[in-house]
């Protein structure tokens, strides 16, 4: 960069800016465009040209401007939007039961799916990077796509992923430690590849649904077979150092506490996770390992309706399970005062039972300045939304690769040319 | 900004560039600042001039470059700095005992202090902003320093601190809650005033003392009268949306704990500040009121003389601090795994007597593959540091202020007549 010319940085800078604005709200004229982005319409007249020569975006049909703009009464207004052949991208969800995997074009459109119902638990964990290029390999033939139309492939798993390194450090939906998976696939497939943690995925998502709401500050805290956490800092979803940070399900609540599936004890997820209302349940909390097996959801539907009949095990366990995460998000609201935490996953399912000692918890455990200023809402967000977000995320990374190499056009005319 | 053509806007980012760079490495050669912001020698060349003639920036003497620099061999660099009449800032440190107070040039070189003793707890709450205001005419007196010569004015409190209202919601140096101080203060003098948190503060002087180590992501950790923190997140100390971010000291540790100064209890501060420690050495921890009293250190010294003694009540409630501070600092590293803790403060003077309590906590508390990427340290700052980085943070937002506003020629100008 220290040899570039600025005039070509902030040539490459107004390209993002303009890809970031149509990312955001979809198809644009080029007025909007710039008053989305700030640029000078002459600015955006070159830029969109460019992009449009290197087949990154396209003109859509004209649009009839509504007759109550004054100053372009009834002129037609064209609209340019992300050329969708402009690349594709693969997401892949890693959980306990399975490997999901959807191919999306530019714009983020899904065209195909395949799902592979398998344990990972005990898969060998030197032959999973292989496993899921072959996933990938499957899901392209079965959508006719080629590999090298792919520009980018995102991995989204549960537990601590390591971005750096493409690397599950620890997840439950594996019995051994430290697997690598990004360098295997992209060895085999010849795709740049990333890997993260699934909850940073959601919130990845949720940006993109609503950046006016969440785009400043927010936690979403997914409950269900586990504890995750994503977390909106400054606009950003934030990674830390290695991709690890933001594991709220393994922030600890009480020391000595029931074992995690982690290793450790009194974890958040020991108390509120699936297998832990289970444990919580069955009496032996203090004594019973965590479980790894997959729970069907028939069981949690089961101890729900338990603990609303009045069985007091059942309803017990979801007292546990509240005040372990009334606790937990008045320790995260105490160090982040993030302005809405979103709760969701199946586990919001039995909100009901679980708020009351929730929110005595959170009353409790942090000062009511702090806690008057953050929105906690309970949103419906189907798991989908994790592809959703991986996709999102690999398609940013896309556009800073074209503002890394200050052109698209070679990627851009290629799958012209293959398409 | 939407009116503005984008060639304003990129003038304006670049200048912000170049007063970065001069912030962090101090004074420059063109060639130097070149190379730090990316920008052209013909950029370098015209954006200097330009802020030489409006009096922010000044030419240094010249300085010989060395011998092995083979393109231009002898050639004299004359390097660029901020000229220290750009700007005058007012760092303001409110603590339980007293006001202290800073008058700095453009440059962060402070001119005047002045200390003034006083018991903020039981002052008048709706006359303390006026206070605060005597107190900076009183210095600008001393060092007959024009009001209007001050850009701007940053006030930093113990406890939490609004800083869009300017408000001192919740702070253990005052009795009141929901102090409004800022309106006051400006209203009084005419000057633009942020109050911030003091830790928050600590965590500016860390990122202009040491970028390369801190600049990333760090949480800094004041342990004495109370315990604070300063979160370094993505490069930029983290605020919150409302300012009030980071109270680790006000985190819960255990529910049902001592009684904290914020009114909850089992809090971190409730274990770990000093005035927690002589409660734990009572042996009346549980039932105790905590302090609110400033604590001299002929007190704390006699405490960590008795543990070091073999005083078991005195040990005891060390033990105790250090396991209430692992498990804190095991809860921040599960939700930020920053990559460097520092710890400070008078109350790491004790760390001999808390570590060993500390490392089992955070052993405890947290799984081993977060807790090997974070470093934990303990750094003697000097409590100069909160008026350091408020100075800081000030002479950032004067920045700011050139970049928002495209020009600093009216102030500049200003200043150099009224020099």
């Amino acid at each position: 960069m220290r040899e570039k010319a600025d005039s070509d940085l902030v040539r490459r800078q107004n390209r993002l800016l303009l890809l970031e604005a149509l990312r955001q709200h979809g198809p644009l004229a080029r007025v909007e465009l710039g008053r989305h982005t700030g640029l000078s319409p002459a600015s955006i007249t070159s830029i969109s040209s460019q992009l449009i020569g290197d087949g990154i975006l396209q003109e859509m049909g004209e649009q009839q401007v509504q007759a109550d703009a004054p100053q372009r009464r009834g002129r037609p207004l064209t609209q340019i939007d992300i050329n969708p052949k402009s690349a594709h991208v693969v997401a892949v969800k890693v959980s306990i039961d399975g490997i999901e995997l959807a191919l999306a074009d530019g714009r983020g459109t899904i065209l195909a799916r395949r799902m592979s119902r398998t344990s990972t638990y005990d898969s060998d964990p030197k032959a999973f990077g292989q496993r899921v290029a072959e996933e990938i390999t499957a899901l392209l033939a079965k959508s006719r796509t080629q590999a090298r139309r792919v520009a980018r492939i995102g991995i989204a798993v549960q537990g601590v992923a390591d971005s750096q390194t493409g690397t599950v450090v620890w997840s439950p939906a594996f019995r051994t430690r430290n697997i690598g998976v990004s360098a295997a696939v992209e060895a085999q497939l010849g795709i740049p590849c990333t890997l993260a943690n699934d909850a940073n995925m959601i919130a990845e998502g949720l940006i993109s649904t609503d950046r006016a709401r969440y785009g400043s500050s927010a936690a979403v805290v997914f409950l269900g077979y586990g504890v995750g956490m994503g977390l909106i800092l400054n606009g950003q979803v934030y990674h830390g150092p290695t991709g690890a940070a933001a594991e709220f399900g393994h922030m600890n609540h009480l020391p000595g506490g029931p074992l995690c599936r982690c290793g450790r004890r009194g974890c958040v997820e020991a108390y509120v996770a699936d297998y832990s209302l289970l444990r919580w349940a069955s009496g032996e909390a203090a004594t019973q390992p965590p479980s790894f097996n997959a729970i069907p959801e028939a069981t949690m539907l089961a101890l729900e309706a338990a603990a609303h009949r009045g069985d007091e095990t059942a309803s017990g366990a979801y007292a546990k399970a509240g005040e372990a995460l009334g606790f937990g998000l008045a320790r995260l609201i105490a160090i982040l005062t993030p302005s809405h935490i979103v709760l969701t996953g199946p586990g919001t399912r039995a909100m009901g039972l679980i708020e009351p000692a929730m929110r005595r918890a959170l009353e409790e455990g942090v000062v009511d300045e702090l806690r008057r200023n953050v929105e906690i809402e309970v949103v419906p967000i189907d798991t989908d939304m994790i592809i959703k977000g991986t996709i999102d995320r690999a398609l940013r990374h896309v556009d800073r690769e074209i503002f890394a190499h200050g052109t698209f056009a070679r990627r851009g005319r290629e799958l012209e040319k293959t398409a």
